[in-house]
């Protein structure tokens, strides 16, 4: 086992405590499989409320990839696709599991690559409302647009992959042109409470639920053992959604593992407030960093730092730490990813702080 | 929550408690992702070492569905199916997962159906050697075979969907047939341990390894909280498993899950004998529906035990107990299904047959 | 070049004389791609007319495989497969295609199977009514059917691969059942013509085309070069076709090839007048082989005869005459299928009786 | 029927008349199905030597979406993608056909974009050998590249979809950079006769035969009524390749129409000589336009001519003549595509030229 302090992902820890603890208490209990139980119930009521959304449906799903997948076959027609940005994790980091489901990812740029000033804009990974109309324009604008792929569903990420986040008004102008164009807006909320619990957001989960057609909360990163909650704000639209999960073997036999974890974290806000550590630790971490005159790399709002630091330097940091490599910044300096989580202790930030 | 004593399945609980406690001693540790850590190679090792194969290599997915669809996924080529029985739980009960990766189920007939003195014979669910060869040489004895699906690989599951048992010749046979067309042998062994702690096999988890090209060990029946552990007994041939698996959304962000319970299961056979108290279980049950004179509708020598019960009589079961409806027997009796599993107490067994 | 005289199906000529004199005609007209010229607007009118179907939609493509894929996927939700008797082309013959769409195919026994006395019935080939109705009871009443392929298609073939016909009831029976169910019928009429004009069926298009939801009019087989119309007979419900149809690869560039075919054979009836050809020389055929007392295999009312012949006669034949290997019978006779088609002449026919 | 003058692409007509002629001298001939007749087997041999490929397969397939589909399908593992330029016909105008057989198609960079002084530069729509590596390097490079999809295949098309041609060096270089990390070269052939009859060009067909693994030879467009020829220049590594072509409802049952064109248009040079007629009329052509002084849009050196027109005089042009929209150059002009082909006469480009 690896004995240095590692801030090198935010999916690196089991679950919180009172998660295992009701683990251990409903252990023997008999409960009814495939999802169909009190605590997938419960957990579910409890999300609708929270949403403010009671006609939703909610369903509970293993991992991102899976969730990803599963959902954007249920939104589109098979001569769909969906847009995304080139950055967006549907379009780069699942294997083609999109495409696997016969499906396009049809890209449009992310923002961070227009500003020249710095490598990366605080807005990179996200899209423009702009840019979506532009593409739907330019789509039924083509005579010739039965013979290429229609734009079926629209995919963000919040927070997005470097840990950027939409205001509320550039959420609710994506959400206008889908709604103009009538097409499904799905947002991918993998770190979704570290979005929510940012200092500098205007974003609520209300908003959320009332803007897009289907997002998820991610309890994979945000302390659960696993499991993402699938949200169809307005009810679900496919007629047999069950088979379409099962399909996809995506279909949990001890569905309540994922009812329990997330009735859990929605008791007594403790998603929120577990979130808010995180954003409170990267908050230290952040202003350590920049007192210690580390070069900001990406100006992150969310659990993500990123930082250019020296390659001597970071062969020593090696020894005691542990972090993501983002990529190279130039012939001698790396640009490094620090985590933080629901879990991440002052103490950490402190030991962490004292070998940067 | 119902509190009626349930024997309708396995996989009605949670884990085995050396399970919960080793995720809870291990729930802080900073663990690397995707089936890249310690705990994932210290299973492995130690399955391949109980199958005699050190040359096997071991995955760790989540669930049956989602192992069936991607390992024949990965032993077909396009332009094959797998053979099956027409009761195999890929032919029938899996929601086309099989066809939604591109592939046919090649059925072939079990063996319970060739039998007429009763309405199941020991031996259904299985498939026999020489049907399977059947099979093969009308295939490749058919001038326009070039124009049907190529039987590529060959499903079958041990115990069966009906708790039914191969023995070590059968399974030699069928891998011989196997050997001779060059076609891959897959076995589901999602309830394996139950079969291979049986008071009536003669097949042990080497055999198994020896006989098959790919296998997995249930956990999620057995033991787990949930996981399959898939073993190629002679190494994997697909070039990149990692993609094809992540394809998927197979591939658990948080691996280490599915390893530490493996490790804990394969650690002082901890497997073997919370399988051997199921099979105990079962066979204390079967013992006591005999001498209460229930008609066994199904001789099975596993965990699943199969009864005649009046409707009457099941009315009055319904308040006190749990049990799987299977078929209607005739007009006035149904079949149910009783399975034990790796928790179930004497007193579990006790009470229930003061109800019946 | 073999000079033999062959029966062996009704796919080995090339077009209609009319249709290679259009394409001559037509053949530096400047037509515009894709079906959008006014040939295959005049050949969907009067197919619209002839199956008194003013709403239909018609597509034209190119061969059968392609057609049953293409068609099957526009009709099926992701998690819904076809239901097909177990000889049916789409569930035998296409390599896999329904599969590769990612679409079960659903068997349900043909009624040759069931008679003993002979070995293929009159009515093999054909699923039943109640077979059907069978299966969807089955299904819907399973409380498990979530985890199963929903039936959401029923596909027959008339006449079938053997040549045998429905009767205007039993069709009705079938339609009748799927309306009940809301899944839509699909006919598969690659040898449409020879089913229409047997001199022993009570089914015409306009029954069909009232009873069924969507069917194919086949070209290959009866006087075209290659092609299958498809009428949608209430109207397409798929939102895009062409997509659909371009992305199974199925949109011909040059689609007016499709719509002048069909406009030729449905000018003045010629695609009933060459079918009913196809029929009267299979019936003097047919009076000729029960006459030289051959054993009819296989009573069948359209175009193909299947008798059963003595291997030692059989090899003698080969020197003279090519016919389709159909099985063998026992170990010294074997059952050869002898086809007409649009072009059979009467001199051929004789000539062939002089050699058997 | 449209009186005007059509110069809008090169599949408005039939086929070439000694096409025609044989179908009509073949007609009554009856032809084995699915390919395995002598036709095809003549035409494959005639391809084979022409290419100077001796262990070349050579297939027979009706359209290029579909070819484009079932060879990339044929080419690929289920996790890998093919390369293509974002310009490319499998990347933008196939409605999502690679995606619908489970690939994704991995995009560089045509030429075209990287020059400012003008629109569309020389090379638009080619890919460079360079950016090819680059996004091998950096795929490998990545450290995560297994949750990525690998670049399985390259496709390039030669002619490009702007009619643009690649250099013998810059193919050389592509095909270098392929088995530099042994991935197989497709080249999309759609329009291969005017490529290789340029007036610009140094590049052979047994050139691309030697630098490439799969290429084929555009009929649709180049004479015949349909079809392409697909050549696996050293051996078709599929190893069943019949039954893939034939789930994706690619093989034609009268497969020798196919082998008949090809054999008809490989015979006495037949296809090179009317694809000369054509680059001779689009260069008469060209000559015009100059000295009409029409701006032109894209220095294209084969059959597609475009030009920039004034919005005004494009209402007129509308009247007498039928040309390609290509897209709006500016608020009062747009660029049209002129294209001529084999049957393009003198008199025809004459005519044409009196309106423009």
């Amino acid at each position: 086992m690896d004995s240095r302090i590692s801030f090198s992902s935010d999916y690196t820890k089991g679950a919180h405590p009172q998660i295992l603890q009701r683990l251990q208490e409903t252990n023997f209990e008999q409960i009814d499989g495939y999802g169909t139980d009190g605590y997938c119930k419960s957990a579910a009521d409890k999300i609708k409320k929270i949403c403010g959304q009671p006609n939703a449906d909610v369903f509970f799903l293993v991992g991102g990839t899976q969730t990803n997948q599963t959902i954007i076959d249920m939104l589109l027609q098979p001569y769909e696709g969906v847009v995304a940005a080139e950055t967006g994790h549907v379009a780069a980091h699942e294997a083609g599991a999109i495409e696997h489901a016969g499906h396009k990812v049809l890209t449009i740029p992310n923002l961070g690559e227009e500003k020249d000033t710095k490598k990366y804009g605080d807005n990179i990974g996200k899209i423009a409302a702009p840019d979506l109309k532009k593409l739907l324009e330019k789509f039924y604008g083509d005579a010739n647009h039965e013979h290429m792929v229609f734009p079926g569903a629209v995919y963000i990420s919040h927070p997005t992959e470097y840990g950027t986040l939409y205001t509320k008004a550039e959420l609710t102008a994506i959400s206008e042109v889908c709604k103009e164009y009538k097409i499904p807006l799905f947002l991918d909320g993998a770190r979704l409470g570290y979005g929510l619990m940012s200092k500098r957001t205007d974003v609520t989960i209300q908003d959320i639920a009332r803007l897009v057609d289907v997002f998820y909360i991610g309890g994979t990163k945000v302390g659960a053992l696993f499991g993402e909650a699938v949200v169809f704000t307005k009810g679900v639209t496919t007629k047999h959604p069950i088979p379409v999960i099962k399909q996809h073997g995506a279909l949990l036999a001890k569905g309540w593992l994922l009812g329990l974890q997330f009735d859990t974290l929605f008791t007594d806000d403790l998603y929120f407030k577990i979130s808010e550590n995180a954003i409170e630790m990267a908050e230290l971490l952040r202003k350590g960093l920049e007192e210690k005159g580390y070069k900001i790399f990406l100006d992150s709002p969310t659990n993500q730092q990123f930082i250019v630091v020296d390659d001597d330097k970071l062969k020593e940091l090696d020894k005691n730490i542990r972090y993501g490599f983002w990529e190279k910044y130039d012939d001698s300096h790396t640009v490094i990813r620090l985590a933080t989580d629901w879990a991440t202790t002052k103490e950490d930030v402190e030991k962490l702080m004292s070998f940067l």
